[in-house]
């Protein structure tokens, strides 16, 4: 496959991801991944001191799917949602089965009232199955500008 | 045309969209429709009950340039501008005249002071007419996440 | 060289600037950018008024090292960072050796504490040295939306 379908391959792999978290379609989230896999949300100081654990952490489909089941079961948080921006990817690395892809994004969340705000903004640092059609995360590690937002992450990012 | 192509003319046409809103070339934004065309800002709410009239509404491109000319009459409003961003579109549909494409989008709102904030958050929803060159939207729908932007909207999203 | 290698090559560049700035890599960012070259950061207002000075200015690599520098020794600012989002490019002229590119761009900023505002939104109009792998800016001009901003800017944006 050539570095131009690799490409459109992953920014549609990347748009459709926040796409599915933020039109609340969680369910089908799980999808955009291999099994196993890795899923990681970190704050970029833990990262970069090593730590592997995060605030959010899977390594199959079906812990991603249970994080998805204890949402949906969960009436602790107040209803709200995400709208994700992402910017232009950069492809660190690709071979015929793999793509090490980064990308920054915005987050903003949205209350049932309405309000709207600046929730997260970071790195996301994939790695990108390419080897079948459509294309999956092997690994998403979600880097996070700011430690503050820990309490507060429910739905994944 | 293939799909590279394809592609590459509606990110085209986004990105110009949004430059011709916030740079205030208003008078040249009905331009990026067809002639009908359906053009609806909408809250989610709205639109997931089926709602089809919103917040701002129009059939052709004689209709959003009346909304320019009224906008621009209007001295009502404190002077603001906009800034777009939009994230990675997602090709939904694609035959040899439309294309059925979704993107997430920010705008941050620039008041005539300098103040800037956080303004919409939304997902469109547009059907681009791909079958001259440069592509047009034949419709755009601009699903906004939050119903507490009504009173505010003067300028398109 | 072929449209679409153009445009994903500009896309690069134009990823790998915010990347470096993000991630704190700013030794690394005069590279983006041919010596001599032209690095303005400017209002709006100031730039359609036709001033050319700005808020940060620089014709070299050189020069812009010697910007890193200072800010590397300069301890009187409260440590923050950045996050760029920058949304779809439009490519406004093309040859064989420059391409002439707009983009929108939100910055938000992570201070120390990890508050996370708004910081900055506006136009990046670039003239992108196409004649060599990988490509290079000769010129980017920053466009900023608000005058707000200027007492506060000590990393390049």
């Amino acid at each position: 496959m050539d570095e131009v379908a690799v490409r459109l391959g992953i920014h549609e792999l990347i748009g459709e991801y926040a796409e599915r978290i933020d039109e609340d379609r969680l369910e089908e989230w799980p999808d955009l991944f291999t099994d196993p896999c890795r899923y990681l949300i970190i704050s970029r100081a833990n990262f970069a001191a090593g730590m592997r654990q995060g605030v959010m952490y899977a390594a199959s489909r079906g812990m991603l799917l249970d994080r998805v089941f204890s949402l949906r079961r969960a009436n602790i948080f107040e209803p709200h949602r995400y709208r994700h921006v992402v910017g232009p990817i950069r492809l660190k690395a690709v071979d015929d089965t793999v793509a090490v892809v980064y990308s920054n994004f915005l987050a903003v969340r949205i209350m049932h009232d309405g309000t709207t705000t600046l929730f997260a903004s970071g790195l996301y640092q994939d790695r990108i199955d390419t080897s079948t059609i459509p294309f999956r995360f092997s690994e998403r590690i979600v880097v996070l500008d700011s430690e503050k937002i820990d309490t507060l992450l429910a739905i994944p990012l």
